[in-house]
């Protein structure tokens, strides 16, 4: 199952020409799972070899306007390219966002008269005084919306973390498990980290050949963990012809933040095949950065540390830091330097740095060590 | 004093990489308006010769989002840009459109944390049943925010049209009058016509230094219409050294629509030197166009004749409509022949018809004619 992540806006507070709002989206399997959607995000798609329409799920981290105020007019364009079959009810698209997204969409959508040819539902996350100063809180009555639901809006969860593990679990099925975890910011942020689940390791298909068994059925019931009577009454068990299992991919998006909240993201992301974490601005405006809820690349690198990244991608620049191409002589603000700083901080750990820029796609490949190795 | 049009956004339904969804700016004497502003705006306005940081004024047409989701990042944005003079209030920016729009900013903005360093205003014009299908009509509790005003909202007016013209008086000055009209589209949706003053006329210099009137601030006082007494006791009338006044410029900006109602537009648009008119599809596609309340070149050059504009302009075109530049051998849809429908309908008139395409600047020259002409 390939897997990949593709940066739509890797900049920070505004879209600009040379640097797209924040979102970015997991591709697996065909289904595209967008994390943020900064103004701008439906036109990047387009300049992208994504489709709008395989949208099924959205993740926004906080409720800035540079992470969201490109999803009401990202729906509508899902909608208006979206091929329903009649007979089919197409499939609901599930949003995940802070207390107060459900609000934003069903004011922006209803007042807008927007239509959709498919159902949504927004499962808001519980937010908490610690994780933003007191002025970043969205008052109860300002986040929650007493008009009716959107037509075509379906009821979303309210979740709450787990106590155990501070950890808001989104959703689990056979092939993941989305998280999300606290961070600190102006506002309430939060991080999501995808687990997939451990897959079946090969069939030991030589092995199988001498016990006599033809390839067919019995080769997936065994594949999907069942025994396997054979003629002469012997029993199959899968262990004894599978190889060791597939250990699942995990990837993490951090949202803005200057620094994560509780144990969730230690818990959450502990392993990560990939961490993204934004780095606004380089080391030397540590102070600036922290001060607006941000983090240096120095920062992003200690977090990957601390969960045992492989590899930490660095995003949300300072529109100040132009692209390597687009990039002058005598321009103070060199995007490699932030790479630098991070490598730095780094040195001696295995961490693998990664600069994204937009549309930059970055593959995900499956593991081929065992779970236990 | 130069006048011009930047069209930013000339695509219906959805920005694409080619055409931005709808916006464009009216300057004038470095100040500028903004019609409609379609997600992306900001982002346009940044690849355009304009600066973000001059708009004053903001007029939305209707509530779709592709005329109006840009809004609120414009707005912050234009923020981040300004430099508020630290002695004197940053000027307040008005905002009209249909009622609904305040709640949409305030919901957006309130939502997001969007702090301004400047106030705004939402003038909201009275909408009315026949200007769209029942279910365009917003429910007034879905219209009206009963939430507390954002920190940065200042009172707004909220406008009724003028019984005697159908017109709605936006605002009034020494340089300007500027109303809206009603027009039928799928929701409510308004045109603007912007009226320059007429202009006293030329000083007859000559005259007056055979009067024995030395250039000097007795000239501004005859200019600005007093009468101006000589030191022999002869006093001279602003009307014996003036030449005729100058007529001010008329542009007019029509949103989405398949037709005017009442009298309002043809009160408002009579004798413009520009119309702006929307041509979301060609003739041939009349029926779906009015089906989804939009209008054909046809359709468009009829308003024109009926106004007696002296230019009609045709924008908001369906995204099919490639630009002339990326349109390919093969393509079906030549956004010129829609330029052809509107020549071809305003033949033996003296009409001249412009095709707006993204970045666009039409100069609106000062009139030379006097208003007796």
């Amino acid at each position: 199952m390939t897997m990949d992540l593709t940066f739509l806006g890797t900049g920070s507070a505004y879209p600009s020409p040379h640097r797209g709002a924040s979102a970015l989206v997991l591709r697996t399997e065909g289904e595209c799972w967008l994390f943020d959607c900064g103004e701008g995000t439906q036109t990047q798609l387009m300049k992208s070899q994504l489709r709008a329409s395989r949208i099924t799920k959205v993740f926004i981290s906080h409720l800035h306007g540079d992470h969201l105020f490109g999803l009401p007019g990202l729906l509508c364009t899902v909608s208006l390219h979206s091929n329903p079959v009649p007979t089919q009810a197409p499939p609901c698209v599930d949003i995940y966002g802070p207390k107060g997204l459900r609000k934003f969409l069903r004011v922006t959508l209803g007042l807008t008269g927007s239509q959709l040819l498919f159902p949504y539902a927004v499962h808001e996350l519980e937010t908490s005084p610690d994780q933003s100063p007191p002025e970043g809180q969205l008052a109860d009555e300002l986040s929650t919306e007493r008009g009716p639901p959107h037509p075509q809006e379906r009821p979303g969860r309210d979740i709450a973390p787990e106590a155990s593990s501070g950890c808001f679990l989104l959703f689990q099925d056979q092939r993941f498990a989305v998280k999300a975890f606290r961070l600190f910011h102006r506002v309430p942020s939060f991080g999501f980290s995808v687990q997939e689940q451990d897959r079946a390791g090969r069939l030991n298909t030589e092995l199988l050949k001498e016990m006599g068994l033809k390839p067919g059925s019995l080769y997936g019931r065994l594949k999907a963990g069942e025994p396997v009577t054979l003629e002469n009454g012997r029993v199959v068990l899968p262990s004894e012809v599978l190889e060791e299992p597939i250990p699942g991919r995990k990837i993490c998006v951090l949202g803005d933040c200057s620094s994560v909240i509780g144990e969730g993201a230690a818990t959450a992301c502990g392993g990560a095949d990939v961490l993204v974490h934004e780095a606004t601005l380089g080391d030397e405006h540590r102070e600036k950065a922290v001060e607006h809820g941000h983090s240096t690349p120095k920062m992003a690198a200690a977090v990957a540390l601390a969960c045992g990244a492989r590899r930490l991608v660095l995003y949300h620049f300072s529109q100040r830091y132009k692209p390597g191409a687009l990039r002058k002589e005598g321009d103070e603000d060199d995007v490699a330097e932030l790479k630098r700083q991070a490598e730095d901080a780094l040195q001696g750990s295995s961490v693998e740095v990664t600069l994204a820029e937009d549309f930059l796609t970055l593959p995900i490949p499956l593991k081929r060590q065992s779970v236990s190795a």
